[in-house]
């Protein structure tokens, strides 16, 4: 067995190599470590005792709800939560009133309780906004409703079976909890601030690259299409993932450098501006790529000068408006101020496309 | 309760007019449907002495894996079916070799295992190329395997525990499949298919918009934004959208007009020009809208009729492109040829562009 986990060792380090990110392999033990806490209730005779086979429910929470970033934990534990309570709660009442039905009426009133719900909750998943936070939570309801309520059927004192589970997915949350968030936290929060951070500095480099590559290369032109500048890109397909992430963030607590209330529709707001410059960059990239750009050096000379100063102007501004979003000089808060000065921008840079069209004509 | 139930489906009713997708309805009823039926394990007393407390797990299978689409359901039985299997076998295996270790070292073998196959499961749930396909799969895992495993500590006997819940989760999958794909089935191939045509005539409306606007209001430049033509905007964020939908339509069986081994990528491969046109009329609407443009309607007259007939041109041959795919006629199979004519295309859309910069500067 030593030999086995040396191996494991081994194996991830070579994986650490690999994925260059220590983080991932911190969650993978921290999961390890909660399902070792977890299973002590089957380790334990006397915690055993206590709970019984309930203590499922308590390994299937940790399975289920230990992610990757604090925040999806947290907002999955809650959903969790707030879905049993509700369905559970639910689920008892329906099984009391059957009770008082009795007889066949019983089972036909449970079977359609449980379809009125199922279709309710399964349409309240298909709606984009309440999908958006609550999907997971409306699936736990449904589940914890139909597996309370149909338990009535056979007997079982519902309520006591409710308790007991609620009360063992607690203790899974709080395993899940205090696992995610004091051994070495991975915040959603941290992850949205550090890339919107980046996308300046990789849009300043795609500018700054693109006007380069304009004015290097001639006779190797067809090897010109091989040089990487494709930062623009990540930040053009970036939208949905940062959406993820920023609905993540709003589950987290108080931590470092965010308070409480954070403005995260901000970063949001200016990516999308930040998008709408990638999209910018796009079309400058393949002007420079067209057929209809005059083919020599010299033709293309006259124009290095003014793109050159306005390409590093743009840059500068990029990176100098990264820079201090990513110490957080300028306060986020003031995303207005932003939005603004990337607006400006966008406007030199289209004009920036002009004036060199300009010059190309004086040229011809 | 009949007054709930016609409130219910007076809410509904509501609800088809507001969301105008009689999909979700249908939907909704399905998992109904689905979850009525599979509480008969609870409903019929004979079937409840059968299976017991396990049939449990088939209700779970059921809320769990029932999704929107055949395609989703299907890879999410599926995961869960091999997450199960694989689980199972390793957890009984444990269980077993944990018995013959006896005493206390059963409890610190079976930690050590659990702790593990915790780590090395929740590792690869983190490796994007995993993640895509087998994610769900890889968290049914650790969770069949942990709670197996545990299970033997306290005596149960666990190849009957996991053949058990096995067979109960086989029915729920059963249930499931046969309501998703028999009753009015919602195909992820489908919706891709429809939204992949729909884009090009979004793409051809945006650019007969962007040009109108363009020569006919001078005075009202202020409503002129206001104008809606943002049918390129949703095909620029479609990206991730798509992605899952393709991710799901590999796993839908031969149906329709979509035969085995269909080529998804391709439309995936397609589906990134479009991105690439989109980008470059986002470019266009921002040149239109630059205050660099002339303002009088006289200095934009001569421009009208090439920048028209460009306009037309590129609408129309998106507009073909998109029935010819909508009907099948141009065999997606062949998207090689789709691909070069986007490419032409765009490279039409960026000359006019500057035949347009070229008119302005003749003029002024």
């Amino acid at each position: 067995l030593f030999a086995l986990s040396s191996n494991v060792l081994y194996y991830l380090k070579r994986k650490i190599n690999f994925g260059n990110d220590p983080r991932k392999v911190i969650h993978s033990l921290k999961v390890g470590f909660a399902l070792v806490l977890v299973s002590l209730f089957y380790f334990v005779d006397t915690l055993y005792k206590q709970v019984g086979e309930n203590a499922m429910w308590a390994v299937m929470t940790v399975v289920v709800i230990f992610e990757f970033s604090a925040g999806a934990t947290l907002s999955k534990g809650l959903n969790r939560g707030i879905g049993t309570i509700l369905g559970g709660g639910l689920g008892c009442l329906t099984a009391i009133v059957a009770e008082k039905v009795g007889g066949t009426g019983k089972n036909i009133a449970v079977g359609i309780t449980v379809f009125i719900f199922g279709v309710l909750a399964s349409y309240c998943r298909l709606v984009p906004s309440f999908k958006k936070k609550f999907d997971y939570g409306a699936m736990i309801f449904i589940l914890t409703f139909n597996l309370i309520a149909v338990s009535g059927l056979q007997g079982e004192k519902v309520i006591d079976l409710a308790l007991d589970r609620l009360l063992t997915i607690g203790i899974g949350f709080v395993i899940c909890i205090f696992t995610s968030l004091v051994i070495f936290p991975v915040w959603a929060s941290d992850e949205l601030h550090s890339s919107f951070a980046s996308k300046f500095d990789r849009l300043a480099s795609s500018i700054e690259r693109c006007t380069e590559e304009y004015f290097k290369q001639t006779d190797e032109k067809d090897d010109s299409t091989t040089v990487n500048f494709d930062g623009y890109l990540s930040v053009l397909h970036s939208k949905s993932k940062d959406e993820i992430l920023a609905n993540f963030a709003r589950w987290e607590p108080w931590h470092g450098k965010f308070g409480f209330f954070y403005p995260w529709d901000k970063y949001l707001h200016v990516g999308d501006l930040l998008n709408e410059l990638a999209a910018s960059i796009f079309s400058l990239k393949e002007c420079v790529h067209s057929p209809r750009q005059p083919l020599s050096t010299p033709a293309r000379l006259p124009l290095k000068e003014p793109c050159k100063a306005v390409a590093s102007f743009v840059s500068s501004t990029l990176r100098e408006l990264g820079e201090s979003i990513k110490n957080m000089r300028i306060m986020i808060r003031q995303g207005g101020a932003t939005a603004a000065k990337l607006q400006k921008m966008k406007v030199e840079l289209s004009g920036a496309m002009s004036v060199s069209d300009v010059a190309k004509l004086d040229k011809t």
